[in-house]
């Protein structure tokens, strides 16, 4: 039986990405890594809406966040648009009842990270994820809209088949009326307002257009290897897993407006926590091109388990709230870009997908109230987590195994998010206490002190993955066969991210931030931190350890597949203890830590003319002298520490969940092409040198 | 007589500049400033070749290069594509005459400025110059090419008359054939020779395309009130006005290579000044893309007076030579991008122009040897100083006599730059001294004193121009009526570029360079250093130099045009020395410090949480209470240096060579709408505040 191909289709994929935010978006540009290196891979994510989102929405960009995007090379295009935000002041009623300033204290603690947080409306987030996975992809993964999801099967009995398309998936395209947002200056019930003036006219994605050879109304049944949910809190793919979402909702009722603020208020460009004696709370987030976010407590209260009517929210109803509280500062608004209403809730849910084959993530799985910025990061570091393994898995280098550890290490997250938030968030619309005796009030050190202490949760970097077989700490026969020795690297903690301390390119002198070197394109990094490399012993257990990765037996030799450079799948990196004058980039073995011609492998920690000295040692906590080894997976979290001798652990660990490919690029071997000797230099005609330059 | 207006046809402009090389392409984005303003200015930017350059050619960028470009916006976007340079790697022959590596200096000494030089090939700065020039301009100002000047006559009687248009310029468009340059995968007999790897295929300056209308052979007459010659160093421009190049050439020939070098070399990523015992001398500079440019030192010598037959030098002769001077090292390359041969001279002319109506710049005016990374950059800086003049007077901002500072300040310069490179370069093509007999060789001691001695130079941040209208040091009589009080700011030097500090804004605590402020758009910087703004002492003295401001008497009310902002031509800027407890931002005198609703003009020189105290005060040698008030050219370069009383040096110095508009912005009155006192803390409980932020 044939059909109209333009009313009915069959398909097949590997990974199915059902919507475009920024879940979706983050899962298909970490896919992108992979689908570039094999081409035929086939990663689609569909969005049901016409167009992209131009306004409004989650804005705020955390740390971790940032690490990630400068880690996909678009941290800097992101920065260069968004407000960074520097200072958080709080503002609470005196004895006369007016509000004045009671403290200052950083937006982003002081040692966290080298980034700070930011914010940028989520269309221009959306826009750099999407333009990299264009460019990553070279055009091949493309939002596909709009396209509903509208049945789901899976086929149990295959679901452990690396091979199989366990899941079909029944899709619908759809005409421009069903799907077009209502944002582009129109004012819509509910209180949903959004200007054109922040619409990106040039945007490709601004106009209702169907994929080519598409027609509104065709389905499409799609067999699929793997889903991934990313769409939203009333997600389609969840509620069809039966997935239940749990907690709870209060009754407070915030306004939200984004717009150019006239007023006499002095922080007005800084986070403000702002609580009146009787009229609610403001919360203050000064954006780009002069714009300030207002979220705006009123003072009506919700329905249990009714909805909320947005559409008495209007703007001069949430404006006339912020007035009161603000008093008796003066507030007008100009070029209002969007404005909404919203109930605040926590809900979680506690299974994070079905048989390692559909996930869920994303506002999907958790939702909170959004003062916190805390939404879209974590939506974005569920697919970062998920989808480093989904890819590893597809390109055959790892077993289904490594997938189960998407649900243990972002479920308790999500839940500990959720935790934060449920504090968190009484603590804002509460009123502040009188006195001592007034105990239905908020204390306000109280809410200062949960505040700094939330700085480093709320950052994202102080996520710590539990033990797993992709996190080696203290070893569990039932996860893995290997344990870390965490007294080598002893602030470097296994499960949490690599935090970022700078080393110098031995090469040239060139000042490097560590992170810098975990570009995200499939890689796990072994971090060979070499210690005092110029004394004998030390150098002989660098050869010794060289000698390893140069083996038919070495992780590296097994597992890269030939044909391909053997920083593929491992990329060493030497961080030296030794001054760029004691010991010479030949001086180590080559090719395992010195390939030929590659002159970004070896880093040294030592003094430098412009920064001093990093001490990157000594912030990692590192032995100087005998160093270790550090394993970092492709999103930047540490999975194992251990020494230059236990190369057991590296299989261990790496045996765990890897899969050898049909033919490994196998042992090393290669005439010795480096100029040992030539170069050498006595130690004190070194430091001769470098004291005559450091005197010019 | 009507003619075919394919054939002939005649126009105006104001502005007419010959060669969109460097210096041309700079011209034309600093005039774009003021075309955005006043977009009946009519700039052109004309070229003989048929498209842009591709490879090769110069390349490095100095550190005062790099924060002119961060002011026009590009610097960013220029380090994400270049190298920079960390490290000079000088390498001598040793008792047995074998070269070893006797000493590491840093490439860009600690403390000059916050930017490395980098290296990056010009056709790609040339790319960013382009796009920032159309963005500017609003796609106004584009390359005409291929054109060539044939003829130019200068009106004698008319060139003082600011609205007359004195200089006929006779213009021909070239077909294809006679004006194509062979670059793209050519051997040519001349021993040029370009790749096309590093062509950008996207670059739409890469196809021949006559301008629309025009026919090849077609001939224009453009009668205009200004022409710049940034033709290059057999400058047309320069010839038709007479004007000589003085200076000789040694018989050094060197050869020049760009390619990736296999080698076991092992500074091949630092720049590297090798010489060898008897086989002369390598330059090694490595580049973006893992690229390295070898500067060869060639045996043999030119004849005085006879132009040098580059066709003998090819690739193989010149790599055949540094092999012998890199020995024992080994050296092959592969991705060979460019190479050339030349032959080392220098030479200048003594005028800059004629008329204060025609300039020369770039090449045109000063041309040197390659190594030491100079000509492009004094070439765009020639321009950088040229084209803000231009600007001020052809939109009537600016009396004529401005001008005249363009060969004052710039003529001085390339003659101290062609002495440098006199001295320099025959160091570095001198035979190395085999001992302190040996008078006919190159002391390496003095080779290495020499090259850390020339890095401040090098970095085009020592410049320091003389006194003129401009410029008020001493003050002299004949050139302006206005002296600076050079102790109020110790170490800011009237005539330098202000160099960078950092401060935090006020309003959220950003952390700010100062340079960052600079922004190139025309406007001259008054900075307002505050002081202790808390005293009310100090307070009263800012009331007062507020109420010049503000007063119809004052330089901003008076040569501000109508309709204008305030800040149109004078950018006040007030940068305190209180903490942000000690002091609001509405403590200020508003408007005329602190105008409505911006937030982006004071600044604070005090702790920040992550940075410390930047102690701007300091470095700039102010006094921390009293303050001072610094102008700064919108070149960056500063003007004058006076106290707050001394409002009456403003008057004189603008006077010196501004022109009052038809109508000014006149004085400023603005109902107070600070909210002054609302916020007041005492200082007791400020100290409290930042004492429990800096424990948390």
């Amino acid at each position: 039986m044939t059909q109209d191909p333009t009313k009915y289709k069959e398909s097949e994929c590997d990974v199915l990405i059902v919507g475009a935010g920024p879940a979706g978006m983050m899962a298909a540009r970490v896919l992108a890594n992979y689908q570039r290196q094999q081409p035929d891979l086939k990663i689609r994510i569909i969005d049901k809406r016409s167009t992209k989102i131009f306004t409004g929405q989650a804005d705020g960009l955390q740390s971790r966040t940032l690490e990630c995007m400068q880690n996909l090379g678009i941290a800097q295009k992101i920065l260069a648009e968004s407000n960074e935000l520097y200072t958080i002041a709080l503002y609470n009623p005196d004895e006369n009842g007016i509000i004045r300033r009671t403290d200052r204290i950083p937006d982003t603690m002081p040692g966290i990270s080298r980034f700070h947080q930011c914010v940028l409306h989520q269309g221009r987030i959306e826009r750099h994820l999407i333009d990299s996975t264009l460019e990553t992809s070279n055009g091949r993964i493309k939002i596909e809209r709009p396209i509903i999801t509208e049945d789901m099967e899976i086929d149990e009995s295959a679901v452990e088949d690396p091979d199989a398309y366990p899941i079909t998936v029944t899709l619908r395209y759809l005409g421009e009326e069903e799907s077009t947002p209502l944002q582009f200056g129109h004012k819509v019930e509910n209180g949903l307002y959004r200007s054109v003036s922040m619409m990106d006219a040039e945007d490709e994605d601004a106009q209702y257009k169907l994929p080519e050879g598409a027609e509104p109304g065709m389905i499409e049944k799609v067999k699929c290897k793997y889903v991934i949910g990313c769409d939203g809190g009333h997600s389609w793919v969840r509620r069809k897993l039966g997935i239940e979402m749990v907690g709870e909702q209060t009754d407070y009722i915030w306004g939200v407006l984004d717009a150019i603020p006239h007023t006499n208020f002095p922080d007005i460009r800084s986070r403000c926590a702002i609580h009146s004696a009787e009229s609610g709370s403001v919360m203050i987030i000064p954006r780009e091109k002069d714009l300030v976010r207002f979220y705006v407590q009123l003072q009506e209260r919700a329905i249990p388990g009714q909805r909320v009517d947005r559409s008495k929210y209007t703007p001069d109803v949430v404006l006339e709230a912020a007035r009161k509280i603000m008093a008796p500062y003066t507030l007008d608004i100009t070029n209002l870009e969007w404005f909404t209403a919203y109930h605040i809730g926590q809900r979680v849910a506690h299974i994070f997908g079905k048989d390692d084959r559909v996930f869920i993530a994303g506002d999907a799985c958790h939702t909170h109230s959004p003062k916190a910025g805390q939404g879209m990061n974590a939506s974005m570091m569920d697919t970062w987590n998920l989808c480093w393994k989904l890819g590893m898995v597809l390109t055959g280098r790892a077993n289904r195994n490594l997938l189960s550890t998407y649900q243990t290490e972002r479920q308790p997250f999500a839940q500990a998010l959720i935790d934060f938030d449920h504090k968190f968030s009484r603590l804002f619309s509460g009123r502040p206490a009188k006195d001592v005796a007034d105990e239905m009030g908020v204390n306000m050190e109280e809410f200062k002190s949960a505040f700094i202490k939330s700085g480093k949760f709320a950052s994202g970097t102080a996520i710590d993955y539990n033990e797993s077989v992709a996190v080696a700490k203290t070893g569990d026969p039932k996860l893995n066969k290997v344990k870390s020795k965490p007294e080598l690297a002893k602030n470097i903690g296994v499960g949490t991210r690599l935090q970022s301390e700078r080393v110098i390119r031995h090469a040239e002198g060139l000042v490097t931030e560590v992170q810098d070197l975990l570009v995200s394109n499939g890689a796990f990094r072994i971090f060979v931190f070499a210690g005092k490399a110029n004394q004998p012993e030390q150098m002989a257990r660098l050869n010794k350890f060289a000698e390893y990765l140069d083996s038919a037996d070495s992780v590296v030799s097994r597992y890269t597949p030939a044909g391909r450079k053997r920083d593929f799948i491992f990329d060493v990196i030497t961080i030296h203890s030794n001054s760029r004058e004691e010991i010479e980039m030949q001086d180590f073995p080559a090719p395992a830590l010195y390939p030929k011609w590659d002159y970004k492998k070896i880093y040294a920690d030592c003094e430098d003319w412009h920064i001093g000295h990093p001490r990157a040692y000594e912030k990692y906590g590192i032995d100087p002298v005998k160093g270790c080894v550090v394993v970092v997976r492709p999103d930047g979290y540490v999975a194992l520490v251990t020494d230059l001798e236990s190369t057991k652990d590296l299989d261990a660990y790496f045996d765990g969940f890897m899969q050898a490919p049909k033919k490994a690029v196998g042992a090393q071997t290669e005439p010795d092409w480096t100029a040992k000797g030539l170069y050498k230099k006595t130690t004190e005609a070194a430091k001769a040198d470098r004291a005559s330059a450091t005197a010019a």
